[in-house]
Formats: C-alpha cells, sequence, structure tokens
C-alpha cells in the first residue's frame, strides 16, 4: 500500500461539485471510478478543498491509498485515459504515509473572476460572473484590506456544514486586473486592455475557508463597488457575525482553487 | 435603410459553422434569427469569414441592412439579449452602404493553437489541438518562412469550394509562446511557462485563405516539428500543387480567427 499526492485541474461548469453526491457526477466519483478501475477495488479520494458546484480547480490537491504496481507516470496516463478532459491531472506522487490532502493542507489560495464590461467573451464565460456596472475597484481594495488577520467570518459563512469554530486567518486578499488569453476585440493581444471590459481577479489566500466565504465575500466587495454599500463597512458586518448583514453570494463559475500550501 | 458592421466573437465547439446549413445551427442563422426578431422581418448577414464547424472566431466581421429605429448602441444590446452566450456582439456601427465584410475585406489574421504538454488544462480543451510529443518550433518557424509571399496554395486546399484561383498572398506568418490566462501546475500564474506543457500558437496574415488552408498548414508544420518531416520542403510541397505532398489537416478547434482588416 502506498500513498499517492495528485495535483488536478477541473473546469466545474458540469459537476455537482468536488464531493461524492447521492446524485449527479461530482469530481471525486469521477476520480475513484477512474482510480477502481486501475487498482481493481474501490479507492477513497480526499480533496484538499471542497469545491461547490459550478466551482474550478486550478490547483486541488487529494491524496489516495492504492496498491497497484503501477510507477507514478503511469498511473498518472492510466488515470488521464479513464477520466474526462474536464479533470486533468498534472501531478501524481507517492509521498509519506502520514500524507493527507485536506488535514495536512496549511493554506489555500482561491481566485474570485469578474468580467467587467457590457458582453463577456465567449471563451471565458464559464469561468466569470459577469457585472456590465462599472466597479470602483479602489474601494473593493480598502473593503478587502479589513479582512486580513484573524476574524471570525460567521457573517460570511453559508448553511448547510457544522464547524467549531468560525474565526478564520486570511493571509492575503487583493484585487488585481489580469489579461485574457483571448483578448476581446479593442484589447492589446498580450496587454489585456480593452475597451470592452476587463477581467478583475480577486485572490484570497488563507489558512482555511468556512463553505461559502469567498463568494461571500466577493458579492459583499461588488456591492461595495458598485456603491450601494460603504467601504467602511468590513469591520462592522464581521462583528455582526450576522450572515444577513453582509451582501449575496457570488455565482459558484467565477470561483476557482488555486493553489493549496502543505 | 442602413448598413451596419458587427464585431463578433464566438466559441464554434457547438456549430456547425459559421453558415447557414440545411441542419445543425450555425453563427450565421443563430445572428440573422436574432436581427429577424428585432427587424421584424428576414435579414441577411454577410460574415467576413466562413469558418467550418468547430472553428471560433476572436474578431469576425460581418454586415447586414437593416430598417430597424434603434440606435445602434441599444441594436447592439438588444441583439446580445436574443443571442447565446457562446455568440457576442462587441462592437456595432453604421457605416457606408457600399461595405461588405466579405468583399471589403482586405487582409484577415489567424491563429492555430497547439497545447504542448502531456495533459491539457481543461480551461482551454475546446480551443487547441493537443500534441503531447516534443516539437522542433524552430524547424516549424523555419519551414513556415517560405509560406510569407505570394503562392499556389492548391496542396493546402481542402475540397467542397470552388474558387478562380489557388495563388493567394501570405503577408506573415509566425510561431510564438503565449501565456494562460489559467495557467496548469508548475507555471508562474503570469509567466505561463509550466513544466505542465506550453501553449504555442501560430498566427498566419493574409489577403485571402483557402478552404483549410491553414489547418492544412499547421498540420503539414506540426509534422516537420514532429521530425516527419524535412523542414526545407515546404517550397517542393508548394510546387506540387498536390494536397496528398502537405500534411494532414489539423483538428478545427484549433483555428480561431483574429481579425479582418479593411
Amino acid at each position: 500500500v502506498r500513498t499517492i499526492r495528485l495535483l488536478i485541474q477541473y473546469d466545474g461548469t458540469e459537476f455537482v461539485g468536488w464531493q461524492r453526491q447521492e446524485s449527479g457526477t461530482s469530481i471525486q466519483s469521477v476520480i475513484e471510478d477512474a482510480l477502481a478501475r486501475i487498482e481493481g477495488g474501490a479507492v477513497t479520494v480526499h480533496g484538499a478543498g471542497r469545491t461547490d458546484a459550478g466551482v474550478h480547480a486550478a490547483g486541488q490537491v487529494a491524496s489516495a491509498r492504492l496498491t497497484t504496481p503501477l510507477d507514478d507516470e503511469t498511473l498518472a496516463r492510466a488515470l488521464n485515459a479513464n477520466l474526462p478532459t474536464a479533470v486533468r491531472v498534472f501531478e501524481l506522487v507517492t509521498v509519506a504515509d502520514d500524507f493527507h490532502a485536506r488535514f495536512s493542507a496549511r493554506s489555500k489560495t482561491y481566485e474570485y473572476r469578474i468580467w467587467n464590461g457590457a458582453a463577456v467573451p465567449p471563451f471565458i464565460r464559464h469561468f466569470v460572473w459577469h457585472v456590465p456596472q462599472p466597479l470602483a475597484v479602489e474601494l473593493m481594495q480598502r473593503a478587502a484590506d479589513a479582512l486580513v488577520g484573524e476574524h471570525d467570518f460567521a457573517a460570511f459563512q453559508g448553511t448547510g456544514r457544522t464547524v467549531h469554530t468560525t474565526v478564520r486567518a486570511v493571509i492575503s486578499a487583493r484585487w488585481t486586473e489580469h489579461a485574457l488569453w483571448l483578448p476581446p476585440p479593442g484589447g492589446g493581444s498580450s496587454s489585456g486592455r480593452s475597451t470592452s471590459g476587463r477581467l478583475l481577479v480577486f485572490e484570497m489566500r488563507g489558512e482555511g475557508f468556512l463553505r461559502h466565504m469567498v463568494r461571500a465575500v466577493a458579492g459583499t466587495l461588488v456591492e461595495i463597488g458598485l456603491g450601494r454599500r460603504n467601504a467602511d463597512e468590513m469591520p462592522r458586518i464581521l462583528a455582526s457575525r450576522d450572515r444577513s448583514q453582509a451582501g449575496r453570494t457570488a455565482p459558484p463559475c467565477g470561483l476557482c482553487l488555486m493553489k493549496v500550501e502543505y
């Protein structure tokens, strides 16, 4: 028996999320099923982040215990051959037996993407939230600054999961503007700047996250960027510990798990 | 009656191509149908490039004649509201009545994208050709250099369309390596360099193109990059005027119409 660590990307559009569900196809189930075909028996895969339905991952990490004699590289190739193209394994290595993708994780980085323009470029439509109105990004950054550090994030917690504590440590939270790999008309081919719109990316790194936390934060920051809320009210929202005081949960398609650190 | 010019992007994955067909959904038909609903009567739309099934466009140009009193901006918004999200209009302007998207075009730029690595990042899987084996890009560039200028491209012409002449003027043909907007693991988040693979882009600009020409050229250049053909045989292939002398037609998903100049 050996323990393997997997580095995985997925387009979460067509999945019910990471975790295996009663009905619908989950990322975990397609990976477990593919490994089971290779292993010749049931395999349990643990993911670092239990991403929701429609959420993507550019750097999800998972672990599993296997008995197959295949070497790591052959196993990675066999696994990809048994997975849908929406899910790809980019790295597969044998690690120490005490490694557990979820419990060993020390920090995670998520990105939330917004297309801020009249029309969304078709090539990124499944990976962004469309906000057509002008956004005051400097105000959104000022509000995000108040989240850094250890806080009780109960006001930004979705329902449906029980946790011991709603205190979480946020390491960084920042807005940047990214270039598009297929720019819209009006943009320089590499600058990404365009008269048609801009791709705003909110990167949030933390030791841990509550359910829906990044999406609730992104939704609240957008309300601030639209001028519907004051940029200074973040400390008050945090102190309230009341979900109804924060903004709406941003849609899942804009969210992507970028990196897990150990 | 006024003439409008449209600047359009589309994800061609689910379409039978630009041109209206007996069966299946074409880009032309969804735009004509959307305009007809606004116009209250049949509308014919002319596209600059008649892209094939599965081919994409980041900068397709189209023209149409309309009587609707809606101003350009309102019309663009109404049109997008009536189109699937895979097709977006980024610019709509009223132009001189003698403008015709296809006949007025002076040059076009296409890009052909290859993912050169073991596994394709899920976020770009519909927009690249997957070539996992190592590619000698400098040889592919040397071979591409022989295409620049006015040549008879009969050896790179697909069947199914009748043309007066197979002579075409190629303005430039070059390979570059692009950054990914969602990089695969192992790559820096902005450099796009990665141990997992690289995105190779072949940009071809010309006064006109034969049917399947860019894809037949890309397929031939990849055979050179794989070492299955000599980098010096491009002049001989051109001179043969024989389709069987060139390489296989690269798959449509890697091709994208980037720009049309007038």
